[in-house]
């Protein structure tokens, strides 16, 4: 027996309404027609207990949460996400698409609530040790726009009910680690038409994809 | 106007059972009579929302909680409770008597569960900056008394189905955070008849009381 060959961890990244849902539909075809084993799953959430966890933080309440309470939800639903579905589907040869990850930490906490990147790095540290996306899709589009098809969808949560001024700090944040870590990111411009976006997503995926078949599976 | 005096933090600590909330109603009629104003909280909980990550960590579920998972729940629910209660408490010069803190998590999920102290402490940290308890009452008793009072109660929550080895360890690791801070901690023998244990955490708050009569109060 060969040893099993470690899955791809793929998230998919970007402010509110800029059409992940869609794209990660489309990201599934794309690893259905290559015959990938794989997973979709998003954060915060994925598992029962993290999406209790989840609802805690989105639901939207009289008692304001403090900051730290909300980012240390963030890394509590994301130490279950990881060792309850992620590690293991990995561990098997599974990939895993995930709908947001630390980066939104660092964009949602950091940039738009302004804690510390030293804080969520450590805490980033503690829960995932050197564990890292392969891939990370950040969907960029003006605010307005996406902001625009968000609130088309009806109620709000408690994220969704911010301001403009908020979603450009979280925007700005998610280009900075584009900056800091350009091989592991693909920008695709989400303002563009769906089949534009979707050509590009396609071509940032195609080598991890090729790798996929040329190697042990192929 | 003269500067308010800061109210003083008092934590009360122990395992399952060995009377914490007897004698904190107890602590409660020692603060009236000295005509100092105090509340009364607990941890993992204090506020509405704080209660509701309490919930979340204390219902028996089929999914197994991660270990990091609990541990950054409990900073979670103490972030808020330190932010939304006992600072502004503290602030006015109002007392905070508090039914557990940090020295449980440092018993049930450092010494019980294994998780590391450096994490902790870098939680700690993180959280609640410089805050300490002023004075930390930890009721200690063999194991096995508190677990059959307990056990009487009625149904046992996810902390009080533990065994006897896990709560073995958390005494443990309660009497060694005693021996590291000693001037922050009475030990008080929660086996013995109650008015002695009421005598002797009497005399372990007295010095904090007769300050405040004979300070800016008195």
């Amino acid at each position: 027996m060969s040893e099993q060959v470690r899955g791809r961890f793929i998230t998919v990244e970007g402010t509110e309404g800029v059409g992940k849902s869609t794209n990660i539909a489309f990201i599934q075809t794309l690893l259905d027609k290559a015959n990938i084993p794989h997973i979709v799953s998003r954060e915060p959430g994925g598992t029962p207990l993290a999406e209790e966890i989840r609802n805690v933080l989105v639901v939207p309440r009289d008692e304001s949460m403090s900051e730290l309470t909300e980012l240390l939800l963030v890394f509590a639903a994301r130490a279950q996400h990881l060792k309850s579905l992620i590690e293991p589907a990995l561990a098997k040869g599974v990939w895993v698409l995930c709908d947001r990850f630390t980066d939104a930490t660092f964009a949602y906490q950091g940039g738009g609530r302004g804690l510390s990147e030293a804080a969520i790095e450590q805490l980033q540290e503690l829960v995932q040790g050197s564990l890292r996306p392969d891939c990370t899709l950040l969907l960029d589009a003006p605010v307005d726009i996406g902001m625009a098809r968000a609130g088309a969808r009806g109620a709000l949560d408690r994220f969704e009910q911010e301001k403009q001024v908020f979603f450009d700090k979280v925007r700005s944040a998610y280009l900075q680690r584009v900056e800091r870590e350009p091989a592991r990111f693909a920008v695709v411009d989400a303002s563009a038409e769906l089949d534009t976006v979707q050509r590009e997503i396609a071509l940032a995926l195609k080598p991890l994809i090729e790798l996929y078949n040329g190697g042990a599976h192929g």
